[in-house]
């Protein structure tokens, strides 16, 4: 099997600018372009574009504006793991030999069209998704116990950790007074626990053993891949207080890798509201059922940046398409020990988990060194 | 290598109908089931959705709706080549192990917002695809002293050929002077040598070699691919009167396939506008430059079906990011000799060839017994 590394990286700071998206594609490439001078453009194999926005042709486009001729070149979405959905789409062109390097960038305005899934009709009136967001705090509260303040932490922490992120939307800290008494959105949800979504780029650069060698001194490998998509419908869900796509996915990955939970150093999942920073550490195997809000706050008060680094989408933005790389590049900086002051301890092997509308698809990627 | 074949497809008739994409998406993939009793849901991998259509999540979506719980599910965009763009990720999927079993649904709208290229100011003030036709036709007619008359007989024949695919949006003959006498778009082009936008959808099934044998005695397999991306813009074009990045995919897939032009049985070509067709035939090497009309008018005389069978996008309509997969589908009836009065005789190999927005990206697919 062709092993497949990330070569290169670029990312944009996460703003609120109104910019076409064809401007916001090209900030973050043209960044990994400046930052990797080694790169041959004539040698780039594959160009995707990971995005929910309406424009099309924005593969071509992208190559056009960059200096690209590329074989494959084309769009792809799956809501907020988009992103992630293009990694495993560059990987596996890699993997079949019908690609030996690609391009891959994710990009999105904060006026993204994927924030609202219409066709879900099982979210009742309410098609934005504080609805799912309302029902799995209000079920995973109930089914452990678990109060409004412990909840409040995961955007405590994950606010702290992104003012070590010179690219995240929100520069501010906050107490967990701070967040409960922000704007009440519903009954179990307040304005600080909802990421937010904004425009931003990221960009990476995957290539095939041989040729990430020409690239790069410091490759890092994804060695593990799990997806699994449940339903598109937020009540065919199993479980409310659990994402059981990530649960399969979490295995496939890790069986892919053949490493266990307690071999990751490092992990970005998927916060896009507050519950869902515990639920997913508990569907990964980082903790146990019920246990993710303890394990949240040891990771705060021993300031440990292992989950989030680069505070989660709650403290970075949520640029729906760039999510996923964003998740990625902050994982390679990581592994790479490139991340500044939000940088973990001996971080050897990393894991990104990204999921879409009420966890019914997720992706979980395994990078190592 | 893991050989790649086609297991399994269903179509629907291509009308003007109003209809839900997510209902226009179902049908196709429920005459897929339909036909193949054998196939078993659960091991389907992965759930590929082509289209040029604003809706999100289409491919979780058309999962739930089918019974379907996929690993990798997302929609994959490039204008007028979205469908052969699917095929080959799914090949890619299988290719490299991710996944064993594919489904791939190209859908579209009348209304699709994939007929116009915004961003291509090198269109001027016309953003329609008649304004690059036009300036197609005007500089192959006087490259190659090419009159009206042997243009409108590409329409000709393809609503002839069309006449015998039961899925076709047109079901009328016409002839030369119809198509001459037909409303005139613009100097060069009339209103019979222009593909209609229309609603429809195609689907395919591929798999593995191991398990394409498990649902049909007659896999197609897929043996070539080739793809190119110039640009994004019009004007980027080094030539107006041939087709570059065809020229390109074609020289790749006829490489991988290990096969010459001249073992070509039975190709759809990708007849947008009537110029498109003889342009194609030419860059794919089927005739020399400029006598593309010539070879056009002999298998019309002789009632050869060689090109466009199902009568093209001309003749059967371009419902853009279904399109793809309908030619792919034509072609494997050809080569399975299920194509009833549209059968060529010895057809043992098979091309197709699908490109976007004024051949600045093609795709072409060697198909074989």
């Amino acid at each position: 099997m062709i092993k497949v590394g990330i070569a290169a990286y670029g990312i944009t700071p996460f703003t609120k600018d109104d910019q076409k998206i064809e401007s916001v594609l090209l900030k973050s490439t043209k960044k990994l372009f400046e930052n990797n001078p080694k790169i041959n453009r004539n040698g780039i194999d594959a160009v995707l574009v990971s995005t929910n926005n309406n424009s099309k042709y924005l593969a071509p486009i992208l190559s056009e504006m960059t200096g690209i001729q590329p074989k494959i070149a084309h769009s792809i979405e799956s809501l907020c793991n988009s992103g992630t959905n293009s990694i495993v789409s560059a990987y596996s062109y890699i993997a079949s030999s019908l690609a030996d390097v690609v391009l891959i960038n994710g990009a999105e305005r904060y006026d993204s069209p994927g924030q609202i899934l219409e066709w879900d009709n099982s979210r009742g009136e309410f098609k934005h998704p504080i609805f799912w967001a309302s029902i799995f705090t209000k079920s995973y509260k109930r089914e452990f116990s678990i109060s409004d303040e412990q909840l409040s932490l995961v955007s405590v922490k994950n606010h702290k950790q992104a003012k070590e992120n010179p690219n995240a939307l929100s520069n501010k800290t906050f107490t967990i007074q701070d967040v409960m008494n922000s704007k009440k959105l519903t009954d179990d949800l307040r304005l600080l626990d909802c990421s937010r979504p904004c425009t931003g780029s990221a960009s990476i650069l995957l290539a095939s053993e041989e040729m990430v060698k020409k690239i790069t001194d410091e490759p890092i490998w994804i060695t593990g891949i799990g997806q699994k998509t449940i339903s598109a419908g937020f009540t065919k869900n199993t479980s409310f207080s659990s994402m059981e796509s990530t649960k399969i996915a979490r295995y496939a990955a890790l069986k892919m890798a053949n490493q266990n939970i307690q071999d990751i150093d490092v992990a970005e999942v998927h916060d896009a509201f507050s519950v869902c920073e515990p639920m997913a550490l508990e569907s990964l195997g980082f903790s146990e059922s019920g246990n993710g809000t303890n394990m949240i706050k040891e990771l705060y008060e021993t300031n440990d940046f292992k989950i989030n680094p680069r505070g989660g989408l709650i403290g970075s933005g949520h640029p729906l398409g760039a999510t996923g790389i964003a998740q990625t590049i902050e994982i390679t900086q990581q592994l790479q020990s490139n991340a500044n002051s939000r940088q973990v301890d001996n971080a050897n092997v990393g894991l990104v988990h990204n999921m879409s509308a009420a966890a019914t698809s997720s992706t979980v990627l395994v990078l190592e060194k």
